[in-house]
């Protein structure tokens, strides 16, 4: 049975989750009962993707929804892994499983490995719909670099830069990056859509 | 106007919250979308203030509901801080000024100073309520030691022990604590009810 445990003491509920181990009983926080629920990306699009979230997200809580969805797209292997970059190595890859698989694929092609990272940025308030995308060149080196970031930035050289997309700051990241692009693009049409002050 | 960001991605968070930190959207995660009550905890005992914890969280989730109320109880202080304990200094009080507070109203009292950890813990499934208490006598030192646990747990030498209660291990302290006697308590009792199988 999975019970909730009415604390907002973060000391009590480890106490208390681990009084409760040797039971079938599943003690749950407040703060775990959000039911966070799993959609579905089968879009085949980056577009329809963040259009799925959007959507998906809006039909639950019928609140204002931003969404995103981006990838890899390298030319050498045509385009892919695109919309699977998230899911390139299996259903529950992780970053690192994705990124040796993307050494593989690309070990035996000749450099340089140019390649883009592109978003696309939708909002959705189940009246308006509006997008944006955003696109930033550059090549996929051979070896990861860098601690900043997700995905495949260890990876990522932008154009012009010699330093990786995990090897910039946050700060950095959101001057050049495809998602500040979409973002910031989304932002403008936003405002000048006129119901969304900013 | 708040915004849901619908990504489970930390990461794209981090960079999406920070792109929109210059409008007057706010972007809020799934996560963040759980609505935690305000519980008023206006009880006169433990076993009150755990009740009215119980039920409130049962009305709203409709999921069976563990809850507890515990506390210090002084006997030079004529059981004070008792039900007020994580309120002793004022409202918003953290644990460091309660233990100030309880040290400067200590000061001028002979030692030793006599006190016990008190918990009443309660299990509510819209139809059966189950309560059991646990209490650790011990007493207060004048200054607080050791970095584990929470609350008063610094400046509490339980009886026969030479460490307080925040030098010892959360093992440790689930084999001897007020909460652990109460909630080991409980899921006794809940097993004896015979509709909770662990």
């Amino acid at each position: 049975m999975e019970i909730i445990f009415a604390t907002g003491n973060k000391g009590k509920l480890k106490e208390v989750k681990a009084i409760f181990q040797d039971t079938s009983h599943k003690v749950i926080s407040l703060k775990e009962l959000t039911v966070i629920p799993e959609i579905v990306e089968d879009g085949l699009t980056f577009e329809e993707n963040a259009r799925i979230k959007a959507v998906t997200i809006y039909d639950l809580f019928r609140k204002p929804v931003i969404a995103d969805d981006s990838g890899l797209s390298v030319d050498q292997l045509q385009g892919a892994p695109g919309v699977y970059s998230a899911r390139y190595a299996g259903e529950n890859a992780t970053d690192l499983d994705n990124n040796k698989k993307l050494l593989r694929e690309l070990q035996n092609l000749p450099e340089p490995h140019p390649a883009s990272f592109i978003c696309c940025a939708v909002f959705y308030d189940g009246c308006t719909y509006l997008k944006a995308f955003g696109e930033i060149p550059g090549r996929i080196i051979g070896e990861p670099r860098g601690e900043h970031g997700f995905g495949y930035d260890p990876l990522f050289l932008p154009e012009g830069y010699d330093k990786t997309m995990a090897e910039i700051s946050l700060d950095e990241k959101n001057k050049i990056s495809h998602r500040a692009k979409a973002f910031n693009l989304l932002k403008d049409i936003m405002r000048r859509d006129g119901k969304y002050e900013t």
